[in-house]
């Protein structure tokens, strides 16, 4: 039995919706970000970083969204939620989900999370001034010249997919008009018509 | 014959190593940041982020570091450089790339990047000042809680190490003291001492 910790309107709901894509055998633990339950001693003792999402498998705890899902696409390869059997394939699924994180992600963290690269109030208001720009330019990349359709990797429904859904649910928040983005506007309906997207968002209530 | 485009001083140093160390036939192309060739119109053509690094293979062109990182230990599994047949270790090691990507590289990008994320003067001078602090938090988390010994996973040499090495290099400009992490610094050393990384470190001229 899995079990994620999560907090509502994060990245974690990727892993969530990729464990129910799976048909995996799953529970799920809610942290409360207002409460500031990730830096509890109990939290930090499942994750030093104090972050979600973090998977308790039985041999032990991953963290990180895109390890999380190429985890759940290998652990469960009859769900066919990445290309297993090709390096090239899967990489390709890999550097769509590591610009996810490692820019994407990131862009938006700015709007609120400012105090974790700079200590002004002057700066934090900077960031967060630019954040409909930086996350413009990351979607108009992504609809330009990486999104293929009916799914990010085209025929294939894969992790991307659900991580793709996961960041394009903050849009609105980061002041970004997703209908800008006809191909990702379409993924994101799409998404949000699939079985297992309705149970992750009943599950995390 | 796989092609990587470089820049110096660059994380595309992890992807170079690990070619190195897989016995790849590569050859690399260096491009100038600072003629601001990331952003011509020849290179756009090969990567549209205007980033490196890049590998060019026969079935089309990757980037992201940590999608290299393992499509290199794929391509090539004689060389062992992560653990592919068991889904729970390869996860740790993605784990382990992913936090270097997404965490430990934009903390340091904050010190010369600021105009990714902010618009003035004064916000660059605050995140870089910063920068210390947020990199010392980096690197005292991964000697405390995720750095084993001899290597990054223990026993076996993986992808995690060249990509930790290749970060390691930017501590000092970084105004943060490798001696403070007794393990990093040995495994800094450890790293240089490697064939392949003076290997590297030598096309890269």
């Amino acid at each position: 039995m899995l079990r994620l910790y999560f907090a509502r309107g994060t990245c974690a709901l990727a892993s969530h919706i990729a464990l129910a894509e799976a048909g995996a055998d799953y529970t799920v633990e809610r942290i409360d970000f207002k409460a500031n339950q990730q830096n509890s001693a109990d939290y930090l003792a499942v994750n030093p970083k104090g972050r979600v999402p973090a998977l308790v498998t039985e041999r032990g705890i991953l963290t990180e969204t895109p390890a999380i899902l190429a985890f759940v696409a290998q652990s469960f390869p009859k769900a066919k939620l990445a290309p297993l059997d090709d390096a090239f394939a899967f990489a390709q699924v890999q550097a769509f989900n590591s610009y996810l994180c490692s820019t994407v992600h990131v862009a938006h963290a700015h709007r609120v999370r400012g105090s974790r690269w700079a200590s002004e109030e002057s700066s934090f208001a900077d960031m967060k001034r630019k954040v409909p720009q930086t996350i413009g330019a990351c979607f108009a990349m992504i609809e330009d010249k990486m999104l293929r359709e009916p799914w990010v990797m085209g025929e294939q429904y894969t992790i991307c997919d659900p991580y793709l859904y996961t960041i394009a649910t903050w849009l609105e928040g980061d002041g970004v008009e997703i209908a800008k983005y006809p191909k990702l506007a379409d993924h994101y309906h799409r998404m949000a018509e699939r079985a297992a997207v309705k149970k992750a968002l009943v599950e995390q209530g």
